[in-house]
């Protein structure tokens, strides 16, 4: 069996790469630059593709990211002489990474219009072009209540299309394995320490600064995790 | 209501655009440079964009190429020094574009990974960002044989995940709009007749070079559909 892993270099898509590690023969990463504020993510998912001696794609999507700026994530402006300077066409005000409980109404300024049915989609068709099997994906129940795009229904959807949409090109039972998407973000802890997964080497803060924040709603979301799990936190937070 | 339109700057595509011109109050076009060997079509979608004074995106895709390179369309080989030297990681050999008929089993070589899928996730992640109401495709019946992202049971489905993907952020009626998947291109050319579509700015043929070579499959297929609407069929074949 092939896998195709989508890896941000957050907690849960590397601990989902360790595993697919485990159960698949053959291993195959991709990773997205769509612009996010925190592309410093995908310095981490570099990091295991040489730690794990694994093919790694980085995609670059960023002629979109103008496209889908109405996202705290993806929204931007560039200093021009002391003036904002909106960049590309189309853009949206500078939105501020909002902080507070991952879970919080307020995080759904986090929501990137159809992320993960844009990179699932591309990593369907490395799938295709490489006869791989599955593609494997690090969501989780946690995700549930702010990203749409992370529910099992979604998921469940998703596969069907991708086996009307290359029918004859791709394997039968093609399926989008998402191993952690009813579980909560400290079970992914667990697993992960059983796996061995180096979690000072993932990064989750969307501000994609120096250190992780310790304020936005996925460094509250990391720390909660490892209290919950009870295991030791490697992570340094700025606050 | 506002369509997202998917240009390729083919026949079927240019025609839905002056056909959702007339039925939508808003209309913004977006085209994919993914590495296809016939990207000179993308000059043809910027002509009518400009014609009509449409916003356009030319999304560069092109950073993919090399993952999706199992296909006629998009395998490339580069002249070093009279060497061929393949391009990106992975790369197949060469695949030259088949000749015959389009409905045509060798056709298959002509089948990008999961193109319309991903197009089309772009595309939807557009009309999330602008609120829009539609996207519209091009597809139409005589692609059924040989695409099977062309098939109406994919439109189907991915308008069905594209609401689940973004609930709460798209609208609830949302819909993937294919107004000539059940139609032959004839029929195309026959609307696009009365829609005042200049067909002599458009473009078909998969080889991309200076003319249409008249012998590919999309070329037999343009010329076919002139023939059979009883319409002056303005392109300048190579043969």
């Amino acid at each position: 069996m092939k896998a195709i892993v989508v890896v941000s270099g957050g907690m849960d898509s590397v601990t989902a790469l360790y595993l697919a590690r485990v159960n698949a023969d053959e291993v195959r990463m991709i990773s997205f630059d769509y612009g996010q504020k925190h592309k410093k993510e995908l310095e981490f998912a570099r990091w295991h593709a040489e730690a794990l001696g694994l093919q790694h794609d980085i995609v670059d999507l960023t002629s979109i990211t103008h496209l889908i700026s109405n996202s705290a994530l993806t929204s931007q402006t560039r200093m021009v002489t002391g003036t904002e300077v909106l960049v590309g066409k189309g853009f949206h005000d500078h939105i501020e990474v909002p902080e507070g409980h991952y879970t919080d109404e307020s995080m759904k300024a986090t929501v990137v219009p159809n992320r993960n049915m844009m990179m699932l989609s591309i990593a369907i068709a490395v799938a295709v072009n490489d006869k791989a099997d599955i593609v494997v994906a690090g969501m989780h129940a946690g995700d549930h209540p702010v990203y749409p795009d992370c529910r099992p229904q979604f998921v469940r959807e998703l596969t069907t299309v991708a086996r009307t949409a290359n029918a004859g090109f791709i394997a039968d039972n093609f399926a989008i394995w998402a191993p952690f998407i009813n579980v909560s973000k400290d079970v992914i802890v667990h697993e992960g320490v059983h796996l061995g997964v180096p979690y000072d080497r993932t990064w989750s803060c969307y501000k994609g600064e120096h250190l992780h924040c310790g304020k936005c709603g996925t460094c509250v979301e990391r720390r909660e995790a490892f209290q919950l799990a009870g295991v030791d936190d490697p992570t340094v937070y700025g606050s």
